[in-house]
């Protein structure tokens, strides 16, 4: 799957109407539209507070402590676009800084995720430049090894195809297939129209246990009450 | 100790004076007041800065990746409760969000502290409904396996009675025996009290080591200065 | 190197200007203009948003779970200096608070650098008193074995001695030598003008890969283009 | 629950005839016999190949870097005890090594359980002493503040009662309380015994699918086979 | 990617003579023939020393604390495949032991793979039955959520698909895409047989300096030799 | 203190006796003999169990995923040395393998000590070339980025100076400053002594109690007795 010292510059991305689609929702709402899968593992965090994404996905392949192909990937992002980055290996130097997300913001990028450390966090706050990453690490990269750029890219466990849709927010990172990203969308606003009903029945104070009629399975499992 | 598909419905409650009573004090202050013991471990952080609790316990003991007994546990929640859940193995998953956050509300509940992750974090802050876990995580949980509720219950290496108080703020999670709040609460109240004379000391500019006597016994073990 | 039970007296502080001269930097220029050395291992945070300190460091040694250096170094303070602990072995007691806070800041610290735990996070926010630890906790410590005060120490794998200036913000900790302050202030001038011209480039939409010549290098290594 | 400053010197400990049924089983068979509770978390780990033991415990509250306790415990030690040590904090100094082996084991101490470091694993190797514990360390420890021996003691996440029944090899540590070791120990056997079944027709070939009568709830829940 | 309640009965295996090209070789030899791609993250270890296999995946996506998928996939295993297990979340609870060992050797199984915990180690050395897991935990699974068998798993934030060769040793597992198993087994062996005679002249007294011509290169760069 | 690009050739080792007199201890001696100082963090472990050394320390410093300077540290190695390298970040690629294994053998070398990872440890310990490292792990390394050999580095929190003393067994690691090896190792020839006399009294049913004198200092600070 992987491959090194390729760039592929025509990608299928998702189009815009199903990423503005899927741009409303919550991590948490996504990854239950989508049946529960295509969650990044949780130690991918935002750098600041508030910082939130959707966008389709440039990938890149790292090598650690080398950031060379986020500016390799620089040149392939078009508006709209998420850089999502893994790396042959666990590194947590400071691959990503304020100068790249200048030049990524110039390009028409929505933000960054990484599994990788960043670095300058208080001037992407300042700037609002979204980005997800494992570490904040102070500590510059080299440019010496080549990794690659569009190729399919594991990150933080999760498989990330260029054109994928991505979707970050407090609660972590989320990636939509390209060919599923219409009907998530749709799965997704479904379930939110639910929970707005569930939510209501909720604040009045029923309990999930009549809302959601456990009570017959719980006590065929035996749970048992006692004074 | 832990017993599996039981649920209590009969605890015997701190009476609200002595909750009340420890309510203004900090996690450290109620530590120290307690001799130092009832600390939950660190890695319990909350979900949100300004996050702070105190209320009674209504213990769960969670099975791994499975919210059922949270549904469970707040049928037994009474204003002025505090949900704390330990899970039978280390488990990450988001166990609780914003929708199980407004039942939990909606009968009463001061908030929760999980040996385990939680979901919908802006939400939570939103609300401000506190919540206190090992990881935030936008996975969600199933509903297959019992587990029980005001049972005594191990969480984040702390035991935990039904019943008995627990104070949460950003240094961490105590808990409080029962039995123990009225004095703790005193306690608390005098260290504080000593505190504040401590304070003004070192504001002017005295040092520990005079204010706490500790030159004699630094010089006993044989600490030299040397220029 | 390190040495038990031993206070100096008289260190060698880093002239007042060089000090202002680096502290207008943030951590990762001086990291870089440093050549890539003096960084502390990422695990040390900022206990809370906006924290930076830049200032010459009174240097303490610690035992685990026991903050009784920290009352002895107090009395070392000068105007300007951060505290900077180390321990003998990993521990994340709350061997700090806002008592020791009022007492560094009576005495003219500009804030504290801890391979350790720190409590009062609120408190300590409130009163801007910038502490970078590696845990927040509120177990707090005993009194009870010798450490040492301004000698050399490793904190979090940076050596410091007595006298550094040491640079904290939301990047990290890093460590100027006292020999090498001016020069390392003069090089970070040279690399933030540098940087500035490289931002209005960035913005303008030019790429890395045509700012710093890369692209014959990455062929050169057999970087391959595909449609 | 938790006290300071104690030592119990009468515990009621499990009968010989029940901490010897409960013998030749292990860990994991011990564990599903208990109904699943009383495992300690799997970050406690034997420190060779090849150690097991099972007695009754001891219990040591210590406090951080400091193994004083353990010196009052061995009075506390009879023929078949295990000693069971928690700690007031998250510490991996090196509580114990072969001089206090040698120590316990003239006092007829089975071996240790401990929520902290050790040394001298190879002596320990060599003398056959088992212990299990969460780190590896060579750093000692001082003998300077009071913990606790005999009373109810959290270690790892688990709950241990003076008298209980510890079994530890190299799946974990699990405890099974005084009360039931008697029923603990029958289940383990019945369990065994039918596990022996199982391991014969599974090692003839029949898949636990058919064995266990899976194939139907697997239907039903929707699993669906593909070519 | 990623499909659940899924159990795909054909997968095209690699074909034996491949397998077992690759078998006599290392995890690090093979990785390095694949241009050091398809490594899982160094977390997954051996549960025995010298545990080693080579054989074709039957992939499994379990969900956490439920092992039911691992008897789904015992019926799909031929003779030469290994296990390979990924989890929807982090989970280190026990999901596999000797009777499911059993089972997968009667059906020809070459070892498992899992990203999760393996209980039953000292019967799983005695049966010489290989596990690479990432934690040992005696704490059993439910059977009570649906995942799948034989879909593309990420596993250990390696991409594997079934069919595909895994080789695991004492260094870590790799993974190789059926379709580079004949072109990786033939760089192996280039690579092993170039290495034997760079290893001849290491042996005696030959530098790395001079064998691999570096000097060049790193007066190039810069480093000096001081004395 | 660091410095990048530079190797220096002549360094001051400490004189063979005194490398002889230390070798027969075990680094939990001489880390009491040293006064508690000098110890690495336990993270750095052996790579097979039964793995020891004492030489005199080579220092490397290298770049992440990058092994160059252990190459260039070859040529500097004589009969007797240890190669201890530490990293400018923190990085578990697989630095080390039998080949340099082969080359620094052949150079006259004891072993490693290194603050990163290590692959070919089967061969490692067939040929018992003793390796402490922080991680297994069969990801090879780049040759690109200058780092510095004989500069004082610091690994795993320890400070080692070129020509210190370096002793390694199963509790970790220890650093000897070179001016303290005869003294370091007088005491503990010192301490073994006074070791032996203890370990007759505890195997005689001596207890710690009574041969240390501890019962009045713990009754002056309140241990009570209840029964």
């Amino acid at each position: 799957m992987h491959e090194l010292g390729v760039v592929r510059r025509t990608i299928e991305r998702v189009d815009r109407a199903a990423v503005d689609a899927l741009s409303p929702f919550s991590v948490a709402t996504v990854h239950e539209a989508m049946g529960r899968l295509g969650l990044m593992r949780p130690y991918i965090r935002p750098v600041y507070e508030g910082a939130r994404l959707c966008g389709t996905a440039v990938t890149v392949l790292l090598q650690p402590g080398d950031n060379w192909m986020l500016h390799v990937a620089a040149e392939q992002v078009r508006e709209g676009d998420v850089v999502v980055a893994g790396c042959t290996t666990e590194s947590e130097d400071g691959f990503f800084g304020e100068l790249l997300a200048t030049s990524l913001r110039a390009r028409g990028a929505e933000g960054l995720v990484i599994d990788g450390g960043c670095r300058d966090v208080d001037e992407l706050r300042t700037m609002d430049f979204p980005v997800f990453s494992r570490a904040v690490n102070a500590k510059g990269t080299v440019k010496a090894t080549l990794g690659s750029v569009n190729v399919p890219v594991v990150v933080a466990n999760a498989l990330v195809n260029p054109g994928d849709v991505v979707v970050a927010d407090a609660d972590g990172v989320v990636v939509v297939p390209a060919a599923r990203a219409a009907e998530v969308a749709a799965a997704a606003a479904r379930r939110e129209a639910a929970e707005e009903g569930k939510r209501e029945r909720f604040r009045a104070g029923e309990l999930g246990l009549d809302l959601y009629g456990m009570r017959g399975p719980l006590a065929e499992l035996g749970l048992t009450y006692v004074d």
